[in-house]
């Protein structure tokens, strides 16, 4: 059984039937019928007028993002452990033509007022520094943590009180607001998120990103438009990444695929509490691990990537039921 | 009927279902095992060693390669009618962090050797000139126009004896070779192409165009790699990008799909041949049309675009059958 | 004597005694007193509140002034023998980041108003075209022919009618200031121009050009000056340039060595009025001129550049005394 | 008296000299004589074939060598307070079209082998992550002290077995050569350095700094000449850079000048050798100082940075006597 990515499982089956019955002549680029639904769709999911985008991956929404959000000259603030700092090939640096990431501490990839404070505090005023543009965080952290809307709040507080835009890397949004059991508002615009990347590939989508824009963030929705196109992103027939959002969004299948992912990470997290190296918030578990533990788990058929030195990542997906997942919990927890 | 582009046709069975029999777990990104016999499959297809990229986007295949064959202080030649001179929206200059598109003329958007040298003769060899590095032509053109085989080559001459690339623009090569008759690599390597951006979505793909990548030019395919994925198209479930690509190729769908277009085309362009702008050689049929007669074919219910003053373009798709086409061509023949 | 060009001139004393005079400890950058009096006295000059940045070349104020009036994805308009179409290596693109130059035609390389309106029709309002953002105009231009102010207001009426900015590429802005025998002012900012690059080097100057903005583009000042560092264009002991500047404008030493410059090219367009190419409104003289005559004043010690077939260029400068010029002007009329 | 920057110094009058000596008509850009002559010097003083390009800013240099060494998608190690990281607004991002920084530790602003081999160790051989191009370090470095030749050649060593350049800032080269008394070639090229940012501005130059490529680096010089144009770095009248280096070489006044501001900074550590923060190897003096001690200094009139909380900067400069320093020394030894 593999735990290696949320980015290797299959694609849920309503969005495959979504592919299936937009099979039709429509409209190129995002004029069908599917794509203009989006903003509609987003907005009732938001409870809040919103500007929904498609896009095919992750990094393309976030650079995208960033690239509305901060100058070419400027900076902006994200963890070291960030995606867009260690896994996304300079798309930022790319998308922005040069901005600088300007990188934070904190535990569990997740970033604290006093860290902000900090980083802004190490930039002086003048030309000769790259001003701060905005702040970056991802939802659920890359190691599986999840920001309470009070923390988000308080670090929106920040950015809006010094002219900066914040934007969320919402590649596990889905896990995070089923961890929370909150509106998607209660963890998006209601505590001053500008601009989300809604992650739907790790979780259970196929090809299909959306990028929402918040409140005034939306009057960056034409640029976007044009970076997007300018990037190659701009599908010719986009309604099949409508479609497959679509798909997500209906009967809230979203969130019952992130639910599903974090119940198998809990699975596996409780049968290690002795081992987390972080709360499993989301669906992925952090676990010390021996060398040779890791080897025993391997023979006996779980895939895993370690993660520094006597660390190991096991990331669940939408698709992996409770029978899947126990035999590794068992084996764990007999280590 | 709708006639404005093959962007909006329909995505052929065989390609959907390939989606779903690609639907298991994989490796993420390009390491799945349909992703790695993409090599193979076009190298079978080409007769020769290629290199075979898939992106999600033409404009993605084009910006990529020319970045890959430029300096951000060069320029690329291509015809004032290009794709990626127009509609593009400047993705070439993003991707070469500037280059400059140097553009020449010719009857049908296709480019001819003088012309060449007449451009080549435009630049002085000093610094305060962007030197070119590339020639990028597309097949067929933006016109329905088809590039033999010796006319080709004598473009790729002229690149090589000077020291530069020759990109192929394939959003329709599929088109070219059926009209050709040839085998893909007489139209290609054979006659001196670098790199190609092999053309699916026109063609009854979804989301998958290839970048074909021939001799000496497989060199640059790590460094294309890096652009990929920093131009945010590396997808994380590239497998079903490849499930498409090998679709197509399996049975030649392709082919088939390209044949039927240009039999369609052919229809229109038979019913007309007065009208006719330019050969009907693809997919596409420009012709003369008045206001008048513009309004009462699409009172008839005939989409299409019109092409300046007094004169349409009609596109047709592999989906289209010849009791689909026969109307229209009734209707332009009674005018 | 050499009439290659008027980069090739040497330096005006006053310009030269500036630099002594300023060679004392001051502040870094641009914040010492010289740098400090430039928005004074350029706004002096101009008879308006105006923002004046020094840089040390041309081609450095024109792409730093493009790239603070058109975003990456749009398009600047400029003749198609503009300087920053031809003859800045891309600068333009680099700074822009990959902005689009929309090449216009028009006699002696000046545009009217009905080349204008063509170009801005060819422009689809999609995305996938680059929207025009700016107007860029030479002034002399390069083939030394002045727009007439009422010339630039048409222009500058269209770009604000159409949200775009007018800059004013004005290396030989002096040049045209004496023909035209007007106030600073009518040729700029009362006629509509938004920036306007005051070229020195060709007129005396040694490293220092100025970038003047106008009006509301003032608000772009803060911008073009992280722009100007993150070119590399701070140099850090300012004050040798702001005194070259200073110079230029004690005394009008700019008009005057314009006033010379332009007066010896009228001795020499005198001499040979039916072989003028575009009437030498300026300090650059085209004339026909065939390869045996050419080699015959080559014998006769002139150096200058040929220009295409069958013509030559002579350019004059400020240093050039009437005594130096009518050898030329004699040697002329004599073929 | 100030002890603000080295910037803020007046010029040396060889260089003023030599600006009035060129003051003649000669070619523009850089095929003037002086120009042509710089690599015949450079070759002298380096003791090997070098190229040598002048550009006006050491921010300009360093941003074009690390341009020619790195790709956009490529990262350079430099230390957390180096200047290319820290006061040069993005250039190196700018003239990389993106490339990322990654930012080591070590005493004084130096980087040591092991350093690098763990950064080297960060970045995983994927195309998520942006491989290392090249490694910059600053000699003197930002906290004035100086790598030795064996340092150097550690490290070269390193980048060179792992296919990386090794670029050093040499803005404050000249103190360091100063310092170890040793020739240019080997703290240079004999220890592996690929491309030095010759600084002259800094000590006694006005507005003229030098590239310099030794052995198989000169194969980019062609590739930079590109770029200093599209930079807006290639001065029109070239010659009046020329004119400084050549003044800056001739009977060593780069050194004199160098040797000069290194006794000053020796007098003011010599005065506090218990407050020494780093040796004062080079020209910047860092000591420990509260906050009224700083003020007191400043009432007797001294002008100087605080850096950081309970310390101070202080830099000398070429043009500062004994008896101007003297005093400084005394007050601080008196604190």
């Amino acid at each position: 059984m593999r735990f290696f990515s949320d980015n290797a499982a299959a694609v849920s089956q309503p969005v495959l039937d979504a592919l299936a019955n937009a099979n039709s002549v429509d409209t190129a680029y995002d004029d069908d019928a599917l794509s203009q639904r989006l903003d509609a769709a987003f907005s009732e999911l938001f409870e809040s007028d919103v500007t929904a985008l498609w896009v095919s991956t992750g990094t393309a929404a976030n650079a995208l993002a960033l690239a509305a959000l901060c100058p070419p000259h400027g900076s902006i603030i994200c963890h070291r452990e960030a995606h867009i700092q260690n896994d996304e090939c300079g798309a930022p640096e790319f998308y922005t033509h040069g901005a600088k990431l300007l990188l934070g501490e904190g535990e569990g990839a997740k970033l604290a007022p006093a860290e902000i404070e900090r980083l802004a505090a190490s930039i002086r005023d003048d030309v000769h520094q790259m001003q701060i543009g905005a702040l970056s965080i991802t939802q659920a952290s890359e190691y599986g943590m999840v920001y309470q809307p009070d923390e988000v709040r308080a670090l929106a507080d920040i950015c809006h009180a010094k002219g900066w835009s914040l934007h969320m890397d919402g590649a596990r949004f889905a896990n995070a607001v089923a961890h929370l059991d909150c509106a998607p508002a209660d963890i998006s615009w209601r505590v001053g998120v500008d601009m989300l990347s809604f992650g739907c590939v790790k979780n259970g989508g196929m090809s299909a990103e959306a990028m929402i824009l918040f409140g005034d963030a939306r009057e960056k929705a034409a640029e976007i438009r044009y970076r997007r196109k300018r990037g190659g992103h701009l599908l010719s027939k986009g309604r099949y990444l409508a479609a497959q959002l679509m798909a997500m969004l209906t009967d809230d299948l979203w969130l019952a695929n992130a639910r599903a992912a974090n119940a198998g990470a809990k699975l596996i997290a409780d049968a290690a509490p002795d081992r987390l190296v972080y709360p499993a918030e989301a669906n992925e578990v952090f676990i010390t691990l021996s060398a040779d533990e890791a080897a025993s788990l391997r023979a006996a058929g779980f895939d895993f990537y370690d993660w520094g030195i006597g660390e190991a990542r096991f990331v669940t997906s939408w698709d992996q039921r409770e029978e899947d997942i126990r035999p590794l919990a068992a084996a764990i927890a007999a280590l």
